[in-house]
């Protein structure tokens, strides 16, 4: 195994395509139904929502999808991105494990959306949209996407939540340094917006109201467009450059991985980092284990149940089959705010019922308390929803302690923490809250599973 | 010239040396003075605050200083940054000229403060000292310190101005995640801290005070040492790496520059990118062009005078012959806190009275409008400090639309925004303001030099 720290990759090295894991299943997963009809959803439903070339990627089953040359000039601002051994966390653990990490935050809105973003932006140029639109909640997918519009040119309209708005001017302020026009939601500008505000001018909001200004107004102008930052297939799609590159750069280290941990919220960061090593796995050229770790405030995986289910909270979207708490559950508010989502993408959840990774869930204590491990050792500060997957990389390597197994242990850090840090300062203060989540929270919300 | 968009180098092409400008200099810059005796201050006065390598680096006249495995092992993690062609900021100037930035703002501490204050944390940790006390205004030498100090076991103590501990607790924060102590100052610690808190409780502090009470805690106890982040000759030296690594970067493009650019405060962004690039230049390799921006609201270059003078605001320190406003003058509060300095470092001001380089000054109006172009175009949002070095980029980029001329430009991008998108904010907002600075307060400020 080679003795470097970091092993990069030219530009040259940025992945010429997609993998799409679709072509490498038995079956598909299961079709998003058409919430009115309950019928599979087709093409002609999502066009007032997302341009062709998307809906195509949504439904393809070719194993790898070509990435534009206009998209991977944008790609080469930050990508490939390095892949790093954590020698210094391996060493204050006293493990034998090694431990790699692929780092996303070094991208211009600091972590892995802009790899989606950035296609979602080309496309809906290259056919002609004017604007898109999306909802936020502490600001990474919106930052991204604005970021990504910035760059071919498309107006970009967000929908943050209030709470969020009021209280993370930082990212606010971040989209509109990419051009973006930020509204807090509820807002006035939309039908369903102003409904909520008339019966609660002081409406904290949801990411569930979001998505419905969002698409209320992307679905009424013809030169508008709808962007959504992951769950669906063409997002996760995106993301395997990651796991491409991580592919390429373990091989450089002369390392083949025993075990892949990553966070799961929507999946987009877990998908991005492990469908590529899935293939491999499949195909039997390696055979890691694969582990996802959720927030045990908001367990889909590990506690929820495989049914249809809305989308959002308002149930307007699709119902798509997931691993889900029910879409009227809400979470405790943890300071991940990006695993804050009742619900798993489809195409994950459908890998896990073919038992392909395992899961577990983690308290954000320990999360934190890995995050600082993380910090003063390696450097980075992390986001709060990779310390998810660093907890469990530490757990694993002082079990390596243990039974002295040199175990190679790959994670992704898809973001950094630096717009993160009164979370850590409240971690400091011993202010930090576990969230106990009684069996009857899950139970009641799930009473409300649409009937299919 | 390359095609390529980013050049990066592997791990192993971390510089070996430090490049030390003094061996390849006429003269050596007038040394500082004792501030009581107005003798050379000897090593012996320094050795209270500063460990023997340090002393020993600030008047060595070799041209290399090696970079211990220590230092270089800690800068893996970061290092070599990259050499970006600005494509897309060419592009939008719709100039002919290619620009070209080296981007420091992936460090762990998002600037290029780490550079020093890594080899700072390992001679003094090498030389047994448990402790380091360090000032620090907005907190990205205080931060990057703290990072320094966490890599070798030190402890870390920071007082941090009380205007920015109260308005900026994000770069506390990171301090505290690092592991460091940080005090608001003036603080009820030490002896100058309470004299000022007994006459003003609510005193917002001054960087000048926060330097008395570091120096005042280090000089007091045998286990502890002070720490500076700009300004010393050792400093300067430290941040070489920049350069070097550029040198080799812009040569694998296939380029030479006809102009480089650097925003300067204290002078160790100014230093690090542009010394190695002397050095050619001196040796009749190259013959680019060299300019300093700094701020209009603190022209020490441009306005102030070269004379003896404090290095702070009290008083306290040695005497450096320097570009001063004088000790005295108090900056209007532009956002630029790295650059709010009243002197300039004494190797860089004798460089100037060599005539080695030229010096403008800019208004943060124009910065910050050069600030979002960078955003919207390349993607990250700079530091306000080097959107000085951005403005004045764009100002060449135009000059050379006019002429035609296809110049090469190479400027630093020492540190990301992140922590700084209110400042963005404001300048969205139309509230950004330009400080004229009228005669008389230099004037004034220049009365109170101390006589030599």
């Amino acid at each position: 195994m080679s003795e470097a720290t970091r092993v990069l990759l030219d530009e040259s090295r940025i992945p010429r395509n997609w993998y799409n894991i679709l072509a490498d299943l038995p079956a598909p997963p299961p079709p998003p139904l058409h919430p009115g009809t309950r019928q599979p959803v087709g093409p002609d439903d999502l066009a007032p929502l997302f341009p062709a070339e998307l809906i195509g990627q949504e439904v393809c089953t070719d194993r790898f999808v070509p990435i534009p040359d206009g998209v991977r000039d944008v790609y080469r601002l930050w990508r490939p991105t390095p892949l790093i051994r954590a020698r210094r966390l391996e060493r204050s653990l006293g493990t034998p494990a090694r431990i790699y990490y692929k780092y996303e935050g070094g991208s211009p809105s600091g972590s892995h959306k802009p790899n989606t973003a950035v296609p979602q932006a080309y496309y809906n140029a290259r056919e002609g949209v004017r604007r898109l639109t999306t909802e936020t909640g502490a600001g990474q997918w919106g930052s991204s996407l604005a970021f990504a519009c910035a760059q071919y040119g498309l107006e970009c309209e967000v929908w943050m939540v209030r709470a969020s708005y009021d209280q993370k001017p930082h990212r606010r302020s971040l989209m509109r340094v990419y051009g973006a026009t930020v509204h807090a939601s509820p807002s006035p500008e939309t039908v369903s917006g102003s409904k909520i505000l008339a019966e609660d001018p002081d409406s904290p909001g949801s990411l569930g109201i979001a998505i419905s200004e969002a698409v209320e107004v992307a679905a009424a102008a013809a030169d508008t467009r709808y962007a959504l930052g992951s769950v669906l297939n063409h997002v996760l799609l995106h993301q395997t450059v990651i796991g491409e590159e991580a592919i390429e750069q373990l091989a450089a280290f002369g390392e083949v991985p025993d075990l892949i941990v990553g966070c799961t919220g929507g999946g987009s960061n877990f998908a991005g980092l492990v469908f590529p090593f899935l293939r491999e796995k499949l195909a039997g050229r390696m055979d890691p284990v694969i582990r996802a770790v959720e927030p045990e405030a908001c367990p889909s995986l590990t506690r929820g149940v495989y049914a249809y289910d809305f989308g959002d909270a308002a149930g307007l979207t699709p119902l798509l089959k997931m691993h889900t708490l029910g879409h009227g559950f809400v979470p405790d508010p943890i300071h991940a705010g990006g695993l804050r989502y009742h619900g798993m993408s489809p195409l994950i959840s459908h890998l896990y019922e073919l038992g392909l990774f395992e899961a577990v869930a983690k308290g954000q204590t320990e999360c934190f308390e890995a995050g600082l491990r993380f910090a003063r050792t390696e450097g980075i500060v992390p986001a709060p929803e990779p310390t998810h997957a660093l907890a469990e990389t530490v757990a694993e390597a002082l079990r390596c302690r243990e039974t002295g197994e040199p175990k190679v242990i790959l994670t992704a850090l898809c973001g950094h923490g630096h717009f993160d840090l009164n979370a850590y300062d409240r971690h400091l203060a011993g202010e930090m809250e576990d969230f106990a989540l009684p069996q009857e929270r899950i139970d009641t919300a799930l009473e409300e599973l649409p009937v299919t």
